[in-house]
């Protein structure tokens, strides 16, 4: 393995790690910052960096389309492109292939598609293809190419779909070039049927991988069957590697994958949120664009240390309703800023042991419910 | 006199000089970057701090129609509101209820307009209720009303408006509480006719302001009518109190203005170019859109220490393409860096009487072409 992984201690379910890669350590649980473009929109990477945000993810599909592989090659890798000097995780361009563009045809050498970005030219992407690209990008850690069913799906088409993905992960860890501090993770799919999420998950650990991502969640499925798939999965991953939830998740989401075994989350939410005028709290989130933050004085948030917190609510509403770049950029880093305090309070209290109690605290107050039995 | 200056050393007609506000000092010649709304577009307020910026403008007439003076006035003035602590000049909103409003009557009383931003209801500003605003701003500098023609105007024209702009003047002066740190500036009017620049220029002299704007200019005239208004202008001004060239301009109009005396400019050029894919370098400027810089490794000017300046001018062409929002961050950013430098050069060659160099180095570098003569 080339991508070292620490488990420092556990709480229940709940692991609390340190991944090394090549481009610095993180901690773990992480919440990855997405960096769709080189860029996590609206912000410096240093704002993103003094959010305690530690890794963030690239998005394969759209480097691959704009500037290109080759590009961000010749600049150097993603690190030296946009500037983000830690680590950096990309994903394998199958989900946006299957969800921003035209796809033709999905065969077992690969995926065709169209996109309207360079005007419908065909492109064919291979699990060989995508792994290549991400080494273009130097990302630290490369993600297999999948197929990302939506639920709910029939059951003949889940069997077929993990039997597929089993050989592209295989292709993908034969295409992948190891080297130190770099790693190559497979993704466990299986939908929403325990025994073939068993299945995929005991292929890909038999292939080995320096990590492990339970994906073809959180896309669609009501939160007790994602919470089921995460607790039926996790047991059947090697301790000692670290392990992924793709494209989760809303605060609560995070906590309840935490519990059952995940190391790492990626999620456009605090980011796309930033851009929407919606601020995330301690006691829920808020729509900045109402017009009750007027006249407000009070910080978003006055348990928060961001740079949005040292301005008052009506200074955000006043930008949001002036359509103000600025709005967007100061909501951006707040939401970060507030995911992170969660990481942060979650990697604290499985330290501690804890966890149980910090979810249930962090709960009652986001949702101003009392929670009488967790 | 409420608001200091200190006049520190001359070089022919240019001038080095310090002006002592309640928020602090500014070191002139000074370049204030125009935050209209209570923010200089697409930038923190720490990323216009680092750009040397220390002295920013508030446009009155912006902030007026939101979110109103009262508003900011109860959210402890533009200061705290905004969150930027320096020294902070406001216009009167004159010139946008002339550019920007839908102008209905101007009379001797004051001005009546409507706006599209509140749909259309009558607003009738006089000189009294700009320096009020101006005052519930908190605003460091205030400048009178006045009425800013257009060139070429008939000489009729300009005389009614210099008389009219004079009493307005004297209303404003009245008006405006006088208050340790804080001081209140005319606004020489005339045209292009010197002789009515001459009288408007010693009737305000005659009132006693804090400082001295030349106003009605770079709205249409060619530079050298310009330079020759202010050369005009300038000797008929107190040597004892600052003077502003409103809404200038580009680094050659800067750089002739200081050289006939004046100390203060503002001007939307470097950060609306910033939003809009334009780079200002020593070299001249660069349209960062333009398909060559699409893998040029190097960066927009490698004698810039701005962040912007650690990317390549291939990563902010991949941003301006993808429109992402930090590219009109990091190149507003950088413009804003380029003209404190500008104004850093210009003060530092002031200082060691070396000006005329200075200037002569600069033109020559910016416009790749050698100055026989100067």
């Amino acid at each position: 393995m080339s991508l070292k992984f620490d488990l420092i201690a556990t709480d229940g379910g709940a692991r609390r790690g340190r991944v090394h890669t090549a481009h610095g350590d993180f901690e773990t649980p992480a919440f990855m910052a997405v960096g769709t473009a080189a860029t996590v929109k609206a912000l410096t990477m240093d704002q993103v960096a003094a959010t305690g945000t530690q890794v963030i993810l690239g998005n394969t599909y759209h480097l691959m389309m704009r500037p290109g592989g080759d590009l961000v090659e010749k600049m150097g890798g993603l690190h030296q492109f946009g500037g983000w000097t830690g680590p950096i995780l990309t994903d394998s361009g199958g989900f946006q292939v299957m969800s921003l563009s035209n796809l033709v045809k999905m065969r077992e050498e690969g995926v065709e598609f169209t996109s309207h970005i360079d005007g419908g030219i065909k492109h064919f992407l291979r699990p060989e293809d995508s792994v290549h690209i991400q080494h273009q990008l130097d990302s630290n850690i490369t993600m297999v190419l999948d197929e990302c069913l939506h639920l709910p799906a029939p059951r003949d088409r889940v069997e077929k779909n993990v039997d597929m993905v089993t050989r592209w992960a295989r292709r993908s860890r034969d295409a992948f070039v190891d080297r130190p501090g770099y790693g190559i993770f497979g993704i466990v799919q299986g939908a929403d049927q325990p025994d073939l999420r068993e299945k995929s998950a005991r292929a890909l650990v038999d292939i080995g991988f320096d990590g492990y991502a339970v994906g073809g969640l959180a896309v669609g499925e009501p939160q007790d069957v994602m919470f089921r798939m995460i607790a039926h999965t996790t047991p059947l991953l090697p301790m000692d590697r670290p392990r992924y939830l793709m494209g989760v998740g809303t605060p609560l989401d995070i906590l309840g994958a935490v519990e059952r075994g995940i190391d790492m989350f990626d999620c456009v939410m605090p980011t796309r949120a930033g851009r929407t005028a919606q601020a995330f709290t301690r006691h829920g989130t808020m729509n900045m664009r109402n017009a009750r933050f007027r006249d407000d004085a009070s910080p978003i948030d006055d348990g928060c240390g961001c740079p949005a917190c040292k301005l008052s609510r009506a200074y955000i509403h006043h930008l949001i309703k002036c359509n103000e770049i600025l709005g967007a950029t100061l909501l951006t880093q707040h939401n970060l800023w507030f995911y992170q305090d969660l990481m942060r309070g979650i990697r604290g209290a499985i330290e501690q042991g804890r966890f149980a109690e910090f979810k249930k605290e962090f709960i009652e107050n986001y949702t101003n419910k009392k929670i009488d039995n967790d």
